[in-house]
């Protein structure tokens, strides 16, 4: 999505060859606008899918799930992150290691509002550890609901995330995927295959 | 807001006299169609002002200020809340007693997308004792902004919060105002000064 890697180029702030900070207009401060248009793309590469629901994970998936599920005309829905969660019988949880935060927390869905009827899509602002994400694909699978998908904002490609997804069959879209990076320059890997 | 109000009264649940979930279509599943309603209702209630940004909190706050934001068509900016925050030189930061959860954690905005320059609208799912809303308030302090008010999309009248805002001399705008509640029956303050 050439928007969103300008955007990047432009007021993404590289740290580090692995630290890109995007606080100024994806996750801190928002450019609704530009969030819109996340959320038709990735609407349009799911296209054709039955796609009943979009799942994300708060806090910074949200603005995204809100724009895909208003470009596919279907609820989202967000799982919540807790440090300890009293494990009742009412939610789906799969425990998480934040490799940013270094701890553990708990992310659940309440069971009411993801069901074996359900065909999802993930979308969430960064494909990198996938270890959220992963903790959501494990989730639908314990609502014996379909996965379509994983969309993510921005992939960094060097880490093992898509790898670690890709093992388990999972389609991944993502809209920026970010090969190599350092304060002077972000090389994006060109995709071929899709329309946006 | 009529149509959040009917919503209120068909799909939330009434757990006691203080406790109503909304977690079927605002804040855990949420309905994009009415969340942008929500959103064009405080850019109706707060038309004429010169807004520059939308605030809200993390993580329940975010698609009713993407909503919001987008209706204006300005940037919102998502406060973090945080356990313990390593106070540093470039965040605004104030602590905030969540009631609920029995703790005490850290609501921080970066200095860099707030400052004396702004006009600030502040929005949030619930008013109910204030605490993180006044949090939002005492940010904007800090700040230098100027801020035009409070849209709340439900307010637990019979709740503190209200006085509390009133008191600091703070606008607020509530799409439904709940005066009393009962597993059988919920009362909506009706009101009678705006247009929708």
């Amino acid at each position: 999505m050439k928007l969103l890697q300008d955007r990047i180029r432009k007021d993404g702030d590289v740290l580090s060859s692995h630290v890109l900070k995007v606080d100024s207009f994806l996750n801190h401060q928002v450019d609704p606008l530009l969030t819109m248009e996340i959320g038709k793309a990735f609407a349009e590469r799911f296209a054709g899918e039955p796609i009943t629901k979009v799942l994300t994970i708060e806090a910074s998936g949200i603005q995204f799930a809100m724009a895909t599920a208003l470009a596919l005309g279907v609820p989202f829905v967000y799982a919540k992150k807790k440090k300890a969660v009293t494990l009742t019988e009412d939610v789906y949880s799969v425990p998480v290691e934040s490799f940013t935060r270094k701890e553990t927390y708990q992310v659940s869905v309440s069971k009411k509002y993801l069901t074996a009827d359900d065909t999802v899509l993930i979308v969430d602002d960064f494909l990198a550890t996938g270890a959220a994400l992963i903790g959501l694909v494990d989730i639908i699978g314990q609502a014996g609901a379909k996965l379509v998908g994983v969309g993510a904002v921005i992939e960094k490609s060097f880490q093992e995330g898509r790898g670690l997804l890709e093992q388990k069959g999972v389609r991944i879209e993502s809209l920026a995927r970010i090969e190599s990076m350092s304060p002077e320059e972000i090389h994006f890997i060109e995709e071929t295959a899709t329309t946006c």
